[in-house]
């Protein structure tokens, strides 16, 4: 019962100079930083447990998967920094082999996923690529409601661009299938100012390394989380708060409150490092400003069910397989090899991404493990149809995520709220990945917040 | 403080049959025809009184203004039976005389407002709503997603249907001008699918009716907030408890817990009259089917300032003006006539809607005055400008609405997860304005909601 709880909070306010809301990477990472330039700082993160959407699980042999953030590219120099910092044990993305595209009801497979499909739709694609990679760069990446076309790019859904700039079925779908995979979203949900701002503060299309994907090239023997787990041990015990969502900020005083079940904290500046649906689960007094609320409002979590199979060993590399499947047949949209080096197993990890993991995210487990494994054997053959081991991860259920991987604006969102993002409310600073200028949607991003966040609050201070 | 509530918290559960979360027309409904039942009901209400989006204010002189929902329809019959029954003081719209288009830097004065452009936009327009017309007959309104086009016309914005069915500007703002002051989003942030299907839930396009508008053509003397009054006069005092923010919906055990900072009730069935993004504010134990909670992410409240200008007399009658504004110029998108029979004053009704509303809204309220009036001189001559009186209410920024008119679906929402939007989670119902079928965005569509809602949790009981 909460009853008890809430009668915990009949306690005065201890005072801190930072609250931070939020222990993911950018919550810490901004508490790491705060501390290092002096201030008290305390972290209340409504899990029991630091890491946000990096998440540690398990096996039954005991071998660690990420059932969150996951891949590293390797220009994600914080998190390579951090790495280093904690000592941990990086691998490479497996990546030889023949990647696979099945779209429009035919398979096709080559070394590079891009260039896979029959001469034809494989131009209209590189085509379309181009030109992503050509607008982008009239979109300034801190005012994107600047861009020349901003207008008419925000009220274009991704949906009806595509439609427009390619004819075929298998270009279509390949396209369908990259956005599901990278955004989480459907190409009906983001506008293509949305989708142009995102590529470039993720800094280009990920489609023009033969290898694969330049975000794609390694992965922490032991979970992501263990980079969470690093920051918060630079931090004192008492310094992160487990199990105390937020449920109240209150702007009113000379001192920012913030109210947990079990306590009041009053900091004179607050950081909110959670995603922009949930801000708004929290009550502000004052509301926040319309700007804000309405871009929260219009900021929805994409949608992702991780995969994970284990069998006795990674048998598709016995034929020439890559492990990487885009696919716009059936529910998953993509598929890698999440085999670690080392390890006994073979491991593939799935992605149902967009409207099918909001819909398969409410069915039964039974059905979606059935499911996702007979999508795996149609790519992989009988043996992938029978693995050691099944576990997903629906994020879209989560209490505290409510989504995966990111938030995204809304079409007509980036024109007129858009730049709310990271404008402080008061002494209310906002940090996220999906603040993020560089590395957005990535643990990168999500590292760069927190620093911008710090950098802001000991500049206001001075 | 809040300490001291939630210290009550430690009472046990009441027990009811039924608990309404939210007392506007929508919850009150419910309420009412569950009791009539012969069934215990309890309605949690956030704010300090009853009404939701039907709210009464008061100038100086106390005369009262409706500072929500205003306007009713010839069809509205629900809302007719309740004047009846509560025996209030309809009066009809003032419609004699010209309405105004302001668009693309010209003015254009006409009877009906829809005429009013030069030959060729006009044409273009009409045409337009020809097509909406013929369009939205193709759409089942119980499931909007099984129309024939349903993705294609879910993919598309409003907006660019709009380009590509109007060439003329002036033709454009005005369509601009009719999306905003109706449905207080920008046409970029809407699918033309959503766009069909709420004018088929509101019975039609508003554009045939020479006088004006069908659903404006009536208001009540004293306040649509009496409704609710009304409806709330007929359960007992203590049926209904306001100040109390409903904080957790827990469905986990036999009966739903609804926990306040006040009490817990259970309750066998729950009804949740708060729009969508209002329920993700609500912590709901198990989380929700992601279906659903995709929905209320992607179902953003509309942004409106509504505004209040009082003269000494409606003297823009004299200039043989109807009062009627529509406009793409400025900020102020739709004006009108907002005398009551019998009072000594004139009373121009102005709103700001969409993207210029969820920025009015965080400027200082002088200098939303200052503009507004601006407006009106502009189209009303200088008396105009000095009015006797003049208040406005932001709705974005309200603590318990947090927007209006209404929560609007987001491209690519109706066809991923829109059919969520009635469907029952276990025994927590589903009501408001948003929800129904007919009347939709109206305060008809509210008490038929709670009418449907009524009927579903007899139903289920016997």
């Amino acid at each position: 019962m909460p009853d008890e709880k809430r009668l915990v909070n009949d306690t005065r306010p201890t005072h801190h100079d930072v609250g931070v809301v939020g222990a993911g990477l950018a919550g810490l990472t901004a508490a790491r930083e705060l501390t290092d330039a002096g201030l008290d700082v305390v972290v209340l993160e409504a899990r029991d447990r630091v890491g946000g959407r990096t998440a540690a699980g398990s096996l039954s042999t005991g071998d660690l998967i990420d059932r969150g953030a996951e891949w590293i590219g390797g220009e994600h120099d914080r998190v390579l920094d951090l790495i280093e910092e904690f000592d941990l044990e990086r691998c490479e993305q497996y990546g030889t082999g023949d990647d696979r595209v099945a779209v429009a009801g035919e398979v096709f497979d080559d070394q590079d996923r891009f260039r896979a499909l029959p001469a034809e739709p494989t131009a209209e694609l590189q085509d379309a690529f181009e030109r992503i990679e050509t607008l982008r760069r009239d979109v300034p990446i801190e005012a994107p409601h600047e861009a020349p076309e901003a207008d008419a790019w925000d009220a274009t859904t991704l949906e009806s661009w595509k439609r427009e700039a390619m004819e075929t079925e298998a270009a279509r779908g390949t396209f369908d299938a990259f956005v599901r995979a990278e955004f989480t979203v459907e190409p009906s949900q983001l506008s293509l100012l949305t989708f142009l701002t995102a590529v470039d503060a993720a800094g280009g299309l990920e489609t023009d390394d033969e290898s694969g994907s330049v975000t794609q090239e390694y992965r922490l023997a032991g979970s992501t989380q263990q980079l969470s787990r690093g920051l918060a041990d630079a931090l004192g015990d008492d310094d992160i708060r487990l199990d105390e969502p937020v449920r109240r900020i209150d702007r009113r005083g000379d001192d920012v409150t913030l109210e947990t079940d079990d306590g009041v904290y009053a900091v004179s500046d607050a950081v909110v490092a959670v995603p922009p649906p949930l801000i708004d689960r929290i009550e502000h007094e004052p509301a926040l400003p319309a700007r804000r609320r309405g871009l929260n409002q219009r900021m929805p979590m994409g949608a992702v069910i991780k995969c994970f199979a284990a069998y006795e060993s990674p048998f598709w590399r016995d034929d020439g397989r890559s492990g990487s499947v885009l696919s716009d047949d059936g529910i998953v949209a993509e598929v890698a090899d999440g085999t670690l080096p080392g390890a006994d197993r073979g491991l593939l990890v799935g992605f149902v991404a967009g409207a099918d993991a909001l819909e398969w995210s409410d069915r039964p487990a039974s059905e979606r493990r059935e499911r996702v494994l007979d999508e795996l054997a149609r790519h992989f053959g009988p043996r992938a149809a029978d693995p050691l081991e099944y576990v997903d991860e629906a994020w879209s259920t989560t209490q505290w995520s409510t989504g995966g991987y990111n938030a995204v604006m809304t079409p007509g969102t980036v024109t007129t709220c858009g730049d709310a993002i990271r404008e402080p409310v008061g002494r209310v600073h906002w940090a996220g990945s999906e603040t993020a200028l560089e590395g957005r949607g990535f643990m990168d991003g999500a590292i760069r917040s927190g620093e911008r966040v710090a950098d802001e609050i000991v500049a206001r201070r001075d």
